[in-house]
Protein backbone atom coordinates (compact mmCIF):
# COMPACT_ATOMS: atom_id res chain seq x y z
CA UNK A 1 0.00 0.00 0.00
CA UNK A 2 2.28 2.63 1.08
CA UNK A 3 4.96 2.91 -1.33
CA UNK A 4 6.59 6.03 -0.03
CA UNK A 5 8.32 3.70 2.00
CA UNK A 6 10.40 2.31 -0.36
CA UNK A 7 10.86 5.53 -2.74
CA UNK A 8 12.44 7.50 0.31
CA UNK A 9 15.00 10.02 -1.51
CA UNK A 10 15.02 8.18 -4.58
CA UNK A 11 14.85 11.39 -6.81
CA UNK A 12 17.49 14.00 -5.87
CA UNK A 13 20.65 11.07 -5.43
CA UNK A 14 20.31 10.05 -9.03
CA UNK A 15 21.48 12.67 -11.46
CA UNK A 16 23.97 13.94 -8.17
CA UNK A 17 25.65 10.43 -8.00
CA UNK A 18 25.78 10.04 -11.78
CA UNK A 19 27.94 13.12 -11.78
CA UNK A 20 30.06 12.16 -8.88
CA UNK A 21 29.57 15.05 -6.45
CA UNK A 22 29.02 14.22 -3.19
CA UNK A 23 25.36 13.57 -1.76
CA UNK A 24 23.61 15.55 0.92
CA UNK A 25 23.83 14.67 4.32
CA UNK A 26 21.45 12.61 4.53
CA UNK A 27 18.90 12.35 1.36
CA UNK A 28 15.93 10.70 3.27
CA UNK A 29 15.87 12.91 6.27
CA UNK A 30 13.37 14.55 4.60
CA UNK A 31 10.80 12.32 4.37
CA UNK A 32 8.50 10.49 7.13
CA UNK A 33 9.50 7.39 8.20
CA UNK A 34 12.55 4.90 7.18
CA UNK A 35 13.51 2.98 3.51
CA UNK A 36 13.75 -0.27 3.35
CA UNK A 37 17.21 -1.54 1.78
CA UNK A 38 19.77 -4.30 1.42
CA UNK A 39 22.88 -4.88 2.92
CA UNK A 40 24.81 -6.15 -0.12
CA UNK A 41 26.92 -9.57 1.77
CA UNK A 42 22.69 -10.74 1.03
CA UNK A 43 24.22 -11.00 -2.40
CA UNK A 44 27.62 -12.63 -1.77
CA UNK A 45 26.64 -15.33 -4.46
CA UNK A 46 25.40 -13.02 -7.07
CA UNK A 47 26.91 -10.98 -9.50
CA UNK A 48 26.13 -7.27 -9.93
CA UNK A 49 23.53 -7.20 -12.72
CA UNK A 50 21.91 -10.25 -11.12
CA UNK A 51 21.63 -7.97 -7.61
CA UNK A 52 20.27 -5.09 -9.31
CA UNK A 53 17.51 -7.56 -10.88
CA UNK A 54 16.60 -9.26 -7.71
CA UNK A 55 16.39 -5.54 -6.29
CA UNK A 56 14.41 -4.21 -9.20
CA UNK A 57 11.93 -7.10 -9.17
CA UNK A 58 11.79 -6.54 -5.13
CA UNK A 59 11.33 -2.69 -5.79
CA UNK A 60 14.32 -1.77 -3.51
CA UNK A 61 16.56 1.01 -4.19
CA UNK A 62 18.75 1.15 -1.39
CA UNK A 63 22.12 -0.63 -0.83
CA UNK A 64 25.17 -0.11 0.95
CA UNK A 65 27.65 -1.95 -0.81
CA UNK A 66 30.23 -4.64 0.00
CA UNK A 67 34.05 -4.59 -1.20
CA UNK A 68 33.00 -8.19 -3.24
CA UNK A 69 31.07 -5.99 -5.65
CA UNK A 70 33.61 -3.29 -5.97
CA UNK A 71 36.82 -3.48 -4.40
CA UNK A 72 38.56 -1.44 -1.15
CA UNK A 73 41.54 -0.40 -3.80
CA UNK A 74 39.46 0.19 -6.44
CA UNK A 75 40.64 3.26 -9.17
CA UNK A 76 38.24 6.46 -8.77
CA UNK A 77 37.04 5.46 -12.39
CA UNK A 78 36.26 1.84 -11.60
CA UNK A 79 34.41 3.44 -8.75
CA UNK A 80 32.51 5.89 -10.95
CA UNK A 81 31.76 2.86 -13.11
CA UNK A 82 30.64 0.68 -10.72
CA UNK A 83 28.53 3.45 -9.34
CA UNK A 84 27.23 4.34 -12.49
CA UNK A 85 26.17 0.70 -13.18
CA UNK A 86 23.96 0.43 -9.70
CA UNK A 87 22.94 3.88 -10.83
CA UNK A 88 21.67 2.84 -14.36
CA UNK A 89 19.40 -0.36 -12.50
CA UNK A 90 17.60 2.56 -10.51
CA UNK A 91 19.79 1.63 -7.37
CA UNK A 92 20.93 4.11 -4.87
CA UNK A 93 23.97 2.83 -3.05
CA UNK A 94 23.52 5.12 -0.01
CA UNK A 95 27.00 3.61 1.91
CA UNK A 96 29.88 1.45 1.80
CA UNK A 97 30.54 -1.60 4.05
CA UNK A 98 31.22 -3.09 6.30
CA UNK A 99 34.88 -2.09 6.02
CA UNK A 100 37.18 -3.43 8.51
CA UNK A 101 40.07 -1.32 9.66
CA UNK A 102 42.79 -2.38 11.49
CA UNK A 103 45.68 0.17 10.09
CA UNK A 104 45.89 3.76 9.51
CA UNK A 105 45.80 2.88 5.81
CA UNK A 106 42.92 0.90 6.04
CA UNK A 107 41.39 4.23 7.43
CA UNK A 108 42.50 5.72 4.75
CA UNK A 109 41.25 3.32 1.90
CA UNK A 110 38.09 3.47 3.59
CA UNK A 111 37.60 6.84 3.18
CA UNK A 112 39.25 7.83 -0.05
CA UNK A 113 36.77 4.90 -1.43
CA UNK A 114 33.77 6.30 0.14
CA UNK A 115 34.38 9.76 -0.90
CA UNK A 116 35.11 8.65 -4.58
CA UNK A 117 31.62 6.64 -4.57
CA UNK A 118 29.94 9.90 -3.62
CA UNK A 119 28.25 8.33 -0.01
CA UNK A 120 27.72 9.58 2.87
CA UNK A 121 27.84 7.01 4.87
CA UNK A 122 30.54 4.29 5.96
CA UNK A 123 29.41 1.34 7.67
CA UNK A 124 32.65 0.15 9.85
CA UNK A 125 34.98 -1.29 11.86
CA UNK A 126 37.95 -0.08 13.25
CA UNK A 127 40.02 -0.99 15.90
CA UNK A 128 39.89 0.94 19.50
CA UNK A 129 43.64 2.44 18.55
CA UNK A 130 42.31 3.71 15.56
CA UNK A 131 39.31 5.53 16.66
CA UNK A 132 40.83 9.08 17.08
CA UNK A 133 42.51 8.81 13.74
CA UNK A 134 39.02 7.51 12.11
CA UNK A 135 37.44 10.67 13.91
CA UNK A 136 39.60 13.39 12.51
CA UNK A 137 39.10 11.10 8.90
CA UNK A 138 34.94 11.75 10.01
CA UNK A 139 35.83 15.03 10.66
CA UNK A 140 37.94 15.72 7.82
CA UNK A 141 35.74 14.10 4.93
CA UNK A 142 32.25 15.08 6.37
CA UNK A 143 31.38 11.36 5.78
CA UNK A 144 29.64 9.70 8.67
CA UNK A 145 30.76 6.27 10.34
CA UNK A 146 28.34 3.74 11.40
CA UNK A 147 30.21 1.16 13.45
CA UNK A 148 29.03 -2.71 12.99
CA UNK A 149 28.30 -5.03 15.98
CA UNK A 150 28.58 -8.55 14.90
CA UNK A 151 27.71 -10.45 18.18
CA UNK A 152 29.65 -13.10 20.77
CA UNK A 153 32.57 -13.43 18.73
CA UNK A 154 33.47 -10.01 18.23
CA UNK A 155 36.12 -8.97 20.66
CA UNK A 156 35.28 -5.64 19.25
CA UNK A 157 31.79 -4.59 19.32
CA UNK A 158 29.64 -7.46 19.69
CA UNK A 159 26.72 -5.49 20.92
CA UNK A 160 25.32 -2.12 20.50
CA UNK A 161 26.11 -1.03 23.82
CA UNK A 162 29.75 -1.28 23.39
CA UNK A 163 29.70 0.35 19.73
CA UNK A 164 27.93 3.51 22.07
CA UNK A 165 30.40 2.97 24.29
CA UNK A 166 33.54 4.20 22.24
CA UNK A 167 31.41 6.66 20.08
CA UNK A 168 29.16 9.04 22.82
CA UNK A 169 31.71 11.03 23.26
CA UNK A 170 33.03 11.59 20.29
CA UNK A 171 31.40 13.63 17.13
CA UNK A 172 28.29 13.45 16.69
CA UNK A 173 29.19 11.79 12.82
CA UNK A 174 29.71 8.93 14.70
CA UNK A 175 27.14 6.26 15.51
CA UNK A 176 25.89 2.78 15.04
CA UNK A 177 25.04 0.34 12.25
CA UNK A 178 22.77 -1.80 14.38
CA UNK A 179 22.85 -5.35 13.09
CA UNK A 180 19.81 -6.91 15.10
CA UNK A 181 20.81 -10.21 14.28
CA UNK A 182 24.40 -10.45 16.25
CA UNK A 183 22.82 -7.75 18.78
CA UNK A 184 19.89 -10.68 19.91
CA UNK A 185 22.74 -13.28 20.02
CA UNK A 186 24.99 -10.90 22.09
CA UNK A 187 21.94 -10.66 24.60
CA UNK A 188 21.36 -7.26 23.79
CA UNK A 189 17.54 -6.53 22.77
CA UNK A 190 17.33 -4.88 19.71
CA UNK A 191 14.27 -2.86 20.07
CA UNK A 192 15.86 -1.51 23.58
CA UNK A 193 19.35 -0.76 21.24
CA UNK A 194 16.85 1.79 19.15
CA UNK A 195 15.28 3.38 22.24
CA UNK A 196 18.76 4.11 23.92
CA UNK A 197 21.21 4.74 21.10
CA UNK A 198 18.54 6.36 18.66
CA UNK A 199 20.52 9.48 18.25
CA UNK A 200 23.80 7.81 17.22
CA UNK A 201 21.62 5.49 14.92
CA UNK A 202 22.58 5.84 10.95
CA UNK A 203 21.86 2.50 9.95
CA UNK A 204 20.29 -1.21 10.50
CA UNK A 205 20.58 -4.69 9.34
CA UNK A 206 17.50 -6.28 9.46
CA UNK A 207 17.61 -9.99 10.09
CA UNK A 208 16.48 -13.10 11.81
CA UNK A 209 18.18 -15.60 13.99
CA UNK A 210 17.27 -19.05 15.43
CA UNK A 211 18.31 -18.67 19.43
CA UNK A 212 18.81 -15.26 21.29
CA UNK A 213 22.68 -17.22 22.35
CA UNK A 214 25.85 -17.24 20.55
CA UNK A 215 24.95 -20.39 18.62
CA UNK A 216 21.92 -18.78 16.67
CA UNK A 217 22.12 -19.36 12.75
CA UNK A 218 20.71 -17.02 10.26
CA UNK A 219 17.02 -18.00 8.86
CA UNK A 220 14.29 -16.00 7.19
CA UNK A 221 12.59 -12.76 8.60
CA UNK A 222 10.13 -13.74 10.81
CA UNK A 223 10.47 -17.19 11.59
CA UNK A 224 13.55 -16.56 14.04
CA UNK A 225 13.32 -15.08 17.57
CA UNK A 226 13.33 -11.56 16.94
CA UNK A 227 10.50 -9.81 18.01
CA UNK A 228 9.93 -7.61 14.71
CA UNK A 229 7.32 -5.93 16.02
CA UNK A 230 9.02 -4.54 19.10
CA UNK A 231 11.84 -3.13 17.09
CA UNK A 232 9.58 -1.60 14.81
CA UNK A 233 7.40 0.04 17.24
CA UNK A 234 10.90 1.32 18.78
CA UNK A 235 11.72 2.58 15.16
CA UNK A 236 8.17 4.67 15.19
CA UNK A 237 9.03 5.72 18.56
CA UNK A 238 12.21 7.46 18.39
CA UNK A 239 11.56 8.81 14.33
CA UNK A 240 14.46 6.78 12.75
CA UNK A 241 14.66 8.25 9.54
CA UNK A 242 17.77 6.26 7.72
CA UNK A 243 17.66 2.77 6.21
CA UNK A 244 16.71 -0.37 7.85
CA UNK A 245 18.75 -2.72 5.51
CA UNK A 246 17.45 -6.83 4.94
CA UNK A 247 20.40 -8.50 5.33
CA UNK A 248 20.03 -12.20 4.50
CA UNK A 249 22.51 -14.52 5.27
CA UNK A 250 21.06 -18.04 5.56
CA UNK A 251 22.96 -20.95 4.83
CA UNK A 252 21.11 -22.22 1.78
CA UNK A 253 23.15 -25.41 0.01
CA UNK A 254 20.34 -24.87 -3.01
CA UNK A 255 21.79 -20.96 -4.01
CA UNK A 256 18.59 -20.94 -6.42
CA UNK A 257 16.26 -20.63 -3.50
CA UNK A 258 18.35 -17.66 -1.98
CA UNK A 259 16.29 -15.25 -4.02
CA UNK A 260 12.59 -16.48 -2.06
CA UNK A 261 14.56 -16.21 0.93
CA UNK A 262 15.37 -12.63 0.27
CA UNK A 263 11.91 -11.80 -0.97
CA UNK A 264 10.33 -13.33 2.09
CA UNK A 265 12.29 -11.10 4.26
CA UNK A 266 11.68 -8.29 2.23
CA UNK A 267 7.90 -9.36 2.28
CA UNK A 268 7.96 -9.73 6.45
CA UNK A 269 9.34 -6.99 7.31
CA UNK A 270 7.13 -4.42 4.76
CA UNK A 271 4.40 -6.16 5.94
CA UNK A 272 4.98 -5.30 9.86
CA UNK A 273 7.14 -1.85 9.01
CA UNK A 274 3.10 -0.93 6.81
CA UNK A 275 1.51 -2.17 9.58
CA UNK A 276 2.78 0.11 12.49
CA UNK A 277 3.15 3.59 11.55
CA UNK B 1 7.77 -15.45 16.28
CA UNK B 2 4.35 -16.72 16.27
CA UNK B 3 5.02 -20.37 14.48
CA UNK B 4 1.63 -21.08 15.69
CA UNK B 5 0.05 -19.36 13.71
CA UNK B 6 1.51 -21.63 10.98
CA UNK B 7 1.49 -25.04 12.45
CA UNK B 8 -2.29 -24.72 13.66
CA UNK B 9 -4.07 -28.28 13.65
CA UNK B 10 -1.13 -29.90 11.87
CA UNK B 11 -1.04 -32.83 14.11
CA UNK B 12 -4.35 -34.66 13.99
CA UNK B 13 -4.76 -34.73 10.33
CA UNK B 14 -1.65 -36.26 9.27
CA UNK B 15 -2.46 -39.74 10.56
CA UNK B 16 -6.02 -38.82 9.76
CA UNK B 17 -5.39 -38.20 5.71
CA UNK B 18 -2.39 -41.14 5.49
CA UNK B 19 -5.77 -44.02 6.56
CA UNK B 20 -7.88 -41.83 3.97
CA UNK B 21 -10.39 -41.66 6.57
CA UNK B 22 -12.93 -38.18 6.70
CA UNK B 23 -11.39 -35.33 8.53
CA UNK B 24 -13.31 -33.77 11.43
CA UNK B 25 -15.40 -31.11 10.77
CA UNK B 26 -12.64 -28.09 11.02
CA UNK B 27 -9.66 -29.26 12.10
CA UNK B 28 -8.12 -25.87 12.96
CA UNK B 29 -11.42 -24.36 14.94
CA UNK B 30 -10.06 -24.94 18.62
CA UNK B 31 -6.56 -23.20 17.80
CA UNK B 32 -6.23 -19.04 18.27
CA UNK B 33 -6.67 -17.22 14.88
CA UNK B 34 -5.63 -18.48 11.32
CA UNK B 35 -3.78 -20.34 9.78
CA UNK B 36 -2.25 -19.65 6.82
CA UNK B 37 -2.45 -22.03 3.84
CA UNK B 38 -1.81 -21.91 -0.37
CA UNK B 39 -4.50 -22.06 -3.24
CA UNK B 40 -3.03 -24.69 -5.25
CA UNK B 41 -3.72 -21.91 -8.64
CA UNK B 42 -0.45 -20.75 -7.40
CA UNK B 43 1.34 -23.59 -8.33
CA UNK B 44 0.05 -24.05 -11.94
CA UNK B 45 3.47 -24.01 -13.53
CA UNK B 46 5.10 -26.90 -11.18
CA UNK B 47 4.37 -30.39 -10.38
CA UNK B 48 3.28 -31.75 -7.26
CA UNK B 49 6.98 -32.80 -5.83
CA UNK B 50 8.09 -28.72 -6.92
CA UNK B 51 4.92 -27.07 -4.84
CA UNK B 52 5.96 -29.66 -1.77
CA UNK B 53 9.34 -28.44 -1.87
CA UNK B 54 8.35 -24.67 -1.99
CA UNK B 55 5.81 -25.26 1.04
CA UNK B 56 8.38 -26.72 2.71
CA UNK B 57 10.83 -23.68 1.89
CA UNK B 58 8.07 -21.54 3.33
CA UNK B 59 6.87 -23.49 6.19
CA UNK B 60 3.53 -23.58 4.93
CA UNK B 61 1.38 -27.00 5.78
CA UNK B 62 -2.05 -25.86 4.17
CA UNK B 63 -3.24 -26.36 0.61
CA UNK B 64 -6.56 -26.45 -1.54
CA UNK B 65 -5.94 -28.91 -4.51
CA UNK B 66 -6.64 -27.73 -8.28
CA UNK B 67 -7.49 -30.38 -10.34
CA UNK B 68 -4.54 -29.61 -12.36
CA UNK B 69 -2.58 -31.90 -9.94
CA UNK B 70 -5.51 -34.27 -8.77
CA UNK B 71 -7.92 -34.38 -12.01
CA UNK B 72 -12.05 -34.32 -10.97
CA UNK B 73 -12.60 -37.85 -12.26
CA UNK B 74 -9.51 -39.88 -10.79
CA UNK B 75 -10.52 -43.04 -9.56
CA UNK B 76 -10.17 -43.35 -5.42
CA UNK B 77 -7.06 -44.98 -5.83
CA UNK B 78 -5.10 -42.25 -7.40
CA UNK B 79 -6.94 -39.45 -4.96
CA UNK B 80 -5.73 -41.84 -2.10
CA UNK B 81 -1.99 -41.70 -3.53
CA UNK B 82 -2.15 -37.83 -4.45
CA UNK B 83 -3.13 -37.29 -0.88
CA UNK B 84 -0.88 -39.64 0.74
CA UNK B 85 2.04 -37.71 -1.76
CA UNK B 86 1.22 -34.40 0.01
CA UNK B 87 0.85 -35.79 3.71
CA UNK B 88 4.51 -37.57 3.32
CA UNK B 89 5.71 -33.83 2.61
CA UNK B 90 4.00 -33.03 5.50
CA UNK B 91 1.40 -30.64 3.67
CA UNK B 92 -2.29 -30.99 4.67
CA UNK B 93 -4.34 -30.70 1.81
CA UNK B 94 -7.77 -29.19 3.96
CA UNK B 95 -10.06 -28.29 0.57
CA UNK B 96 -10.13 -28.76 -2.88
CA UNK B 97 -11.27 -26.51 -5.58
CA UNK B 98 -12.12 -24.02 -7.14
CA UNK B 99 -14.12 -26.41 -8.75
CA UNK B 100 -16.76 -25.03 -11.46
CA UNK B 101 -19.83 -27.22 -11.40
CA UNK B 102 -22.51 -26.32 -14.48
CA UNK B 103 -24.35 -29.79 -14.00
CA UNK B 104 -25.42 -32.29 -11.48
CA UNK B 105 -23.08 -34.64 -12.84
CA UNK B 106 -20.39 -32.70 -11.77
CA UNK B 107 -21.89 -31.76 -8.61
CA UNK B 108 -22.33 -35.11 -7.73
CA UNK B 109 -18.69 -35.73 -9.70
CA UNK B 110 -17.37 -32.87 -6.48
CA UNK B 111 -18.63 -34.40 -3.90
CA UNK B 112 -16.81 -37.75 -4.44
CA UNK B 113 -13.91 -36.44 -5.41
CA UNK B 114 -14.00 -34.36 -1.99
CA UNK B 115 -14.86 -37.62 0.11
CA UNK B 116 -12.66 -39.67 -1.95
CA UNK B 117 -10.32 -36.90 -0.89
CA UNK B 118 -11.44 -36.86 3.18
CA UNK B 119 -11.23 -33.57 2.60
CA UNK B 120 -14.55 -31.15 4.44
CA UNK B 121 -14.48 -28.52 2.06
CA UNK B 122 -14.88 -27.46 -1.33
CA UNK B 123 -14.22 -24.26 -2.73
CA UNK B 124 -16.83 -24.13 -6.15
CA UNK B 125 -18.73 -22.41 -8.11
CA UNK B 126 -22.37 -23.89 -8.99
CA UNK B 127 -24.65 -22.18 -11.36
CA UNK B 128 -27.79 -20.70 -9.92
CA UNK B 129 -30.16 -23.54 -10.88
CA UNK B 130 -28.06 -25.87 -9.02
CA UNK B 131 -27.88 -24.69 -5.72
CA UNK B 132 -31.23 -26.34 -4.72
CA UNK B 133 -29.14 -29.91 -5.36
CA UNK B 134 -26.08 -29.27 -3.99
CA UNK B 135 -27.72 -28.04 -1.07
CA UNK B 136 -28.84 -31.43 -0.55
CA UNK B 137 -25.29 -33.42 -1.30
CA UNK B 138 -24.07 -30.76 1.08
CA UNK B 139 -26.25 -32.22 3.49
CA UNK B 140 -26.20 -35.87 2.38
CA UNK B 141 -22.16 -35.85 2.34
CA UNK B 142 -21.40 -33.53 5.60
CA UNK B 143 -19.27 -31.57 3.18
CA UNK B 144 -18.93 -28.08 3.23
CA UNK B 145 -19.35 -25.49 0.14
CA UNK B 146 -17.50 -22.23 -0.29
CA UNK B 147 -18.22 -20.04 -3.01
CA UNK B 148 -16.09 -18.65 -4.69
CA UNK B 149 -15.98 -14.98 -5.87
CA UNK B 150 -14.13 -14.18 -9.39
CA UNK B 151 -14.36 -10.71 -10.28
CA UNK B 152 -16.45 -8.64 -13.08
CA UNK B 153 -16.40 -10.99 -15.58
CA UNK B 154 -18.08 -13.20 -13.40
CA UNK B 155 -21.65 -13.27 -14.38
CA UNK B 156 -22.43 -15.37 -11.23
CA UNK B 157 -20.58 -14.09 -8.47
CA UNK B 158 -18.03 -11.31 -9.19
CA UNK B 159 -18.21 -10.37 -5.37
CA UNK B 160 -18.93 -11.56 -2.11
CA UNK B 161 -22.03 -9.94 -1.91
CA UNK B 162 -23.99 -11.88 -4.60
CA UNK B 163 -22.35 -15.32 -3.10
CA UNK B 164 -23.90 -14.42 0.53
CA UNK B 165 -27.01 -13.42 -1.21
CA UNK B 166 -27.59 -16.94 -2.22
CA UNK B 167 -26.54 -18.73 0.67
CA UNK B 168 -27.68 -16.92 3.28
CA UNK B 169 -31.40 -18.82 3.85
CA UNK B 170 -29.27 -22.20 3.30
CA UNK B 171 -27.94 -25.00 4.95
CA UNK B 172 -25.12 -23.01 7.77
CA UNK B 173 -22.60 -25.36 5.76
CA UNK B 174 -22.53 -23.16 2.59
CA UNK B 175 -20.33 -20.28 2.49
CA UNK B 176 -17.92 -17.84 1.21
CA UNK B 177 -14.42 -18.21 -0.33
CA UNK B 178 -13.70 -14.92 0.20
CA UNK B 179 -11.39 -13.64 -3.05
CA UNK B 180 -9.62 -11.06 -1.47
CA UNK B 181 -8.09 -8.93 -5.05
CA UNK B 182 -11.52 -10.21 -6.98
CA UNK B 183 -13.74 -8.47 -4.56
CA UNK B 184 -11.84 -5.75 -4.92
CA UNK B 185 -11.99 -5.41 -8.47
CA UNK B 186 -15.69 -6.11 -8.10
CA UNK B 187 -16.04 -2.45 -6.17
CA UNK B 188 -16.70 -4.51 -2.76
CA UNK B 189 -14.07 -3.89 0.09
CA UNK B 190 -12.78 -7.38 1.56
CA UNK B 191 -12.76 -5.90 5.15
CA UNK B 192 -16.36 -5.08 5.19
CA UNK B 193 -16.77 -8.56 3.49
CA UNK B 194 -15.20 -10.37 6.29
CA UNK B 195 -17.30 -8.75 8.75
CA UNK B 196 -20.25 -8.64 7.32
CA UNK B 197 -20.61 -11.88 6.11
CA UNK B 198 -18.40 -13.66 8.97
CA UNK B 199 -20.61 -15.81 10.11
CA UNK B 200 -20.32 -18.06 6.75
CA UNK B 201 -16.92 -17.03 6.15
CA UNK B 202 -15.15 -20.57 5.39
CA UNK B 203 -11.79 -19.93 3.39
CA UNK B 204 -10.14 -16.96 1.63
CA UNK B 205 -8.37 -16.59 -1.12
CA UNK B 206 -5.16 -14.06 0.09
CA UNK B 207 -4.13 -11.40 -3.26
CA UNK B 208 -2.87 -8.16 -4.32
CA UNK B 209 -4.22 -6.09 -7.44
CA UNK B 210 -2.70 -3.59 -9.11
CA UNK B 211 -6.31 -1.42 -9.32
CA UNK B 212 -9.77 -1.94 -7.58
CA UNK B 213 -11.43 -2.03 -10.98
CA UNK B 214 -11.82 -4.21 -13.70
CA UNK B 215 -8.56 -4.09 -14.87
CA UNK B 216 -6.74 -4.79 -11.84
CA UNK B 217 -3.98 -7.61 -12.56
CA UNK B 218 -2.31 -9.75 -10.19
CA UNK B 219 0.63 -8.38 -8.35
CA UNK B 220 2.54 -9.61 -5.46
CA UNK B 221 1.08 -9.06 -1.63
CA UNK B 222 1.51 -5.46 -0.29
CA UNK B 223 2.58 -3.73 -3.46
CA UNK B 224 -1.15 -3.52 -4.67
CA UNK B 225 -4.94 -1.66 -3.40
CA UNK B 226 -5.75 -4.00 -1.16
CA UNK B 227 -5.48 -2.73 2.51
CA UNK B 228 -4.50 -5.41 4.31
CA UNK B 229 -4.06 -3.72 7.91
CA UNK B 230 -7.67 -3.26 7.75
CA UNK B 231 -8.08 -7.09 6.22
CA UNK B 232 -6.41 -8.73 8.81
CA UNK B 233 -7.54 -6.60 11.48
CA UNK B 234 -11.60 -7.13 10.29
CA UNK B 235 -10.31 -11.34 10.66
CA UNK B 236 -9.35 -10.65 13.81
CA UNK B 237 -12.32 -8.79 14.88
CA UNK B 238 -14.75 -11.60 13.64
CA UNK B 239 -12.38 -14.27 15.30
CA UNK B 240 -11.97 -15.74 12.14
CA UNK B 241 -10.71 -19.58 12.45
CA UNK B 242 -10.55 -20.80 9.05
CA UNK B 243 -7.55 -20.64 6.99
CA UNK B 244 -6.02 -17.37 4.72
CA UNK B 245 -4.63 -19.23 1.68
CA UNK B 246 -2.31 -16.91 -0.38
CA UNK B 247 -2.92 -17.27 -3.97
CA UNK B 248 -0.43 -16.03 -6.25
CA UNK B 249 -0.97 -15.28 -9.58
CA UNK B 250 0.84 -12.65 -11.68
CA UNK B 251 2.03 -13.04 -14.77
CA UNK B 252 5.83 -13.57 -14.61
CA UNK B 253 7.61 -14.65 -17.94
CA UNK B 254 10.28 -16.04 -16.19
CA UNK B 255 9.11 -18.56 -14.07
CA UNK B 256 11.83 -19.55 -11.96
CA UNK B 257 11.02 -15.75 -10.76
CA UNK B 258 7.73 -17.34 -9.75
CA UNK B 259 8.77 -18.71 -5.92
CA UNK B 260 10.29 -15.83 -4.98
CA UNK B 261 7.03 -14.05 -5.79
CA UNK B 262 5.03 -16.31 -3.53
CA UNK B 263 7.52 -15.94 -0.87
CA UNK B 264 7.52 -12.06 -0.83
CA UNK B 265 3.39 -12.76 -0.62
CA UNK B 266 3.75 -15.36 2.15
CA UNK B 267 6.39 -12.88 3.66
CA UNK B 268 3.98 -9.81 3.77
CA UNK B 269 1.15 -11.21 4.84
CA UNK B 270 3.33 -13.13 7.89
CA UNK B 271 4.26 -9.71 8.51
CA UNK B 272 1.14 -7.92 8.92
CA UNK B 273 -1.01 -11.24 10.60
CA UNK B 274 1.90 -11.70 13.20
CA UNK B 275 1.45 -7.73 13.98
CA UNK B 276 -2.31 -7.42 14.40
CA UNK B 277 -3.16 -10.11 16.64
Amino acid sequence: MRNTLLSAGSVAWLSSVAEGSPLPFSPIAQTQGYALGIADYTFRHFDIPQSIAIMQDLEIKQLTIKDFHMPLNSSPEKIREVMAQYAAGGIHVYGVGVIYMKTRTDVDQAFNYAKNAGVSLIVGVPEYALLDYTEQKVKQYGIRLAIHNHGPQDKLYPGPAEVYEKIRNRDLRMGLCLDVGHAIRAGQDPAQAVLSYSRRLFDMHIKDVTKAEDTGEAIEIGRGVVDFQALVRALRKVGYSGHCSIEFEKNIPDKSREFPGIAECIGYFKGVSETIV
